[in-house]
């Protein structure tokens, strides 16, 4: 397969079932049993979407066939065959670059300015925490039962105005918009609210699957009391896709389909690399390093409090915040100088997103030369 | 690279540009300087439509930054900052699945219902032309005048309505949406209103490049003045992506970035063909054995004219039309229980889609078992 590029929308090997069970359903997320590769992040939640726009447009129908107004429309891209139905998505949140999830995505201007978008798709506040978390735990469930206000009036604006949400689109950990989290509590109440309103649930886990927090799956850290309807996953993962429950399969063929579906060459990868995650144990690696390193985050944070602020996250998918943008660079500049690689996220945030093979001795080089950085800069 | 999932978007291999010139370049469609590799087809179409709106954009404001009413607005998905701008298509036209191709997508209702679009984009009619050629010169001639109106028509309409058309995306033959071909002087004339209309000129090779029409890229049979704008490709390419001008690069950086911007493994797949076709004289072969099918499937037609009509198409992208739907889908199965399969596409078309290998006694054995299937029919 790596010297065949494979159409796997219309001839299949015969055992690609079989790859799809041994290898990525092994690492499905609790309670989902369908899966659907795709090639990338991007087209993974765009396809998502379509999953959630047939179950929307199903739902409505109750059991009958496409309408002939509908069919006759959907080639004009016009209702009621091609609907005028939404994603919600929050602030801040990232989920891709094409036409469609690029219409879900609020970051910044740069990544949007001068496309047409869907103007009717909301997009609401996400939960931004103060920190210690501990100290700030009153502050912040106000912040969240606001945002979940929030959403739920939204939903409600949008049928009254006729543009329904059919989904919403979630980060775990919003991670390009600036390492935002929020808590278990938030995503439960969150989904709980989706089941009320009959609006679909769409986790992207493609920065924060496959290990990167301590657990497979970001989400599994909410304790959720039943899957979400779609989680989507790439990067890590070595190619795009998304699992599903059974509920969101559609019910007629294809309707998810394209010619490649997807790279088995990069499957064979992901193989190994998930050999290799269980072998070495990487998701507990991953913990153990994680949390080692975010205390050491916290005491820098405490020894520079005029430079930096909020260390956060789960596992290795770590973040600090600058006094302001300006600093931020620099310290970005001043670590790669030294050697180290940190990605900026959101305005003032710094993202570390080490490989799962980071080791205690890997966490005291970067903390060491961190506070040498903030030291200088002092 | 074949172990190693490039982040092409942020640490591009130093050689990354020499594979480029080597490999892809050594291809490119003739005055087309620039290359940008993507994962598939319907993203590269996606992307391309960015290219497509970022220069009408930087065109109509002409050196000046963006405003911070666009950068305000841009993230609310709303004008001035995500303009109502539009990609113009044709009925029948087939150039991918995810919302913005999909919008340009004009095949059938299966391909577009249920799904939000952007329904201020215009389709207008390609040329149907009525065969054989030779005999209906005058009135396939009135054909092309009578789109090539409508076109300018629809340019103008769209401006006055308040959603003016940056680009045109236009298939060099129309496959998905039935194999309709369109003569040379239909897209000399159609990119010389592209120039005089402002309208950015997309030719969408994804199923017609790579050699499989006894040229390289179809559109070299049209002895265009000037290179399209853009030209975008996959399938036989092994992976997606586009040419296009220098006039069509962005002034900004990240404008057109992702993580991954494409797969080298596939790129040195492509590489191999390329050698293949090269030294096996591939595209020498498809012109050769096409015009022998084509003639082969002229003389069918003739024998059975109450069955199959209009044998068309250039190289080995060649296709007859059946008499109706189930007669056609009668002789694609009938054709597979031969051992030989071909593809449906618009209403009534079959569609060959033969290998670049294919040899005179390959072309011996499907006419002969089309005659058959036929004889049978009859």
């Amino acid at each position: 397969m790596l010297v065949n590029r494979t159409a796997l929308g219309v001839y299949p090997p015969t055992n690609w079932g079989n790859y799809l069970s041994d290898i990525l359903m092994s690492v499905a997320p609790p309670g989902l049993k369908n899966v659907q590769t795709h090639m990338c992040g991007t087209c993974a939640n765009e396809q998502a979407f379509k999953h959630i726009f047939i179950r929307h447009a199903r739902e409505k129908r109750v059991g009958s066939n496409f309408s002939e107004q509908e069919l006759a429309s959907s080639m004009l891209n016009k209702p009621p065959g091609s609907p005028n139905v939404a994603i919600l998505s929050f602030k801040g949140g990232f989920h891709g670059r094409t036409t469609g999830s690029l219409s879900a995505t609020r970051t910044k201007p740069i990544h949007k300015i001068d496309f047409p978008l869907f103007s009717h798709w909301p997009a609401i506040p996400f939960p931004n925490y103060k920190y210690p978390l501990e100290e700030n735990v009153r502050e912040n469930k106000a912040e969240d039962q606001k945002c979940l206000e929030i959403f739920e009036d939204t939903i409600e604006q949008q049928k009254r105005a006729g543009y329904p949400v059919a989904g919403v689109i979630v980060e775990p950990i919003q991670s390009e918009g600036g390492d935002h989290e929020a808590s278990p509590e938030f995503f439960q109440n969150l989904q709980a609210l989706c089941k009320k309103l009959g609006v679909s649930f769409l986790v992207d886990e493609v920065q924060t699957g496959c290990g990167a927090t301590g657990k497979m799956w970001c989400h599994e850290w909410f304790n959720l009391p039943s899957p979400p309807d779609i989680v989507t996953f790439s990067k890590k993962m070595q190619f795009g896709g998304y699992y599903h429950t059974v509920e969101m399969q559609p019910d007629k063929p294809f309707r998810m389909f394209n010619t490649w579906m997807g790279d088995p060459a990069r499957l064979f990868l992901l193989e190994e690399v998930l050999n290799v995650m269980k072998t070495k144990d990487l998701i507990e690696n991953v913990r153990k390093v994680g949390d080692r390193t975010l205390k050491g985050l916290v005491e820098i944070t405490k020894e520079f409090p005029n430079l930096i602020h909020s260390p956060r996250g789960r596992g290795l998918l770590l973040a600090i915040t600058a006094k302001d943008t300006k600093l931020r660079d620099t310290i970005l500049g001043k670590m790669k100088a030294k050697g180290i690689l940190m990605g900026g996220c959101g305005d003032e945030a710094i993202r570390l997103r080490p490989a799962l093979i980071f080791q205690d001795h890997h966490s005291d080089i970067f903390l060491n030369r961190l506070r040498e950085v903030l030291h200088d800069l002092k």
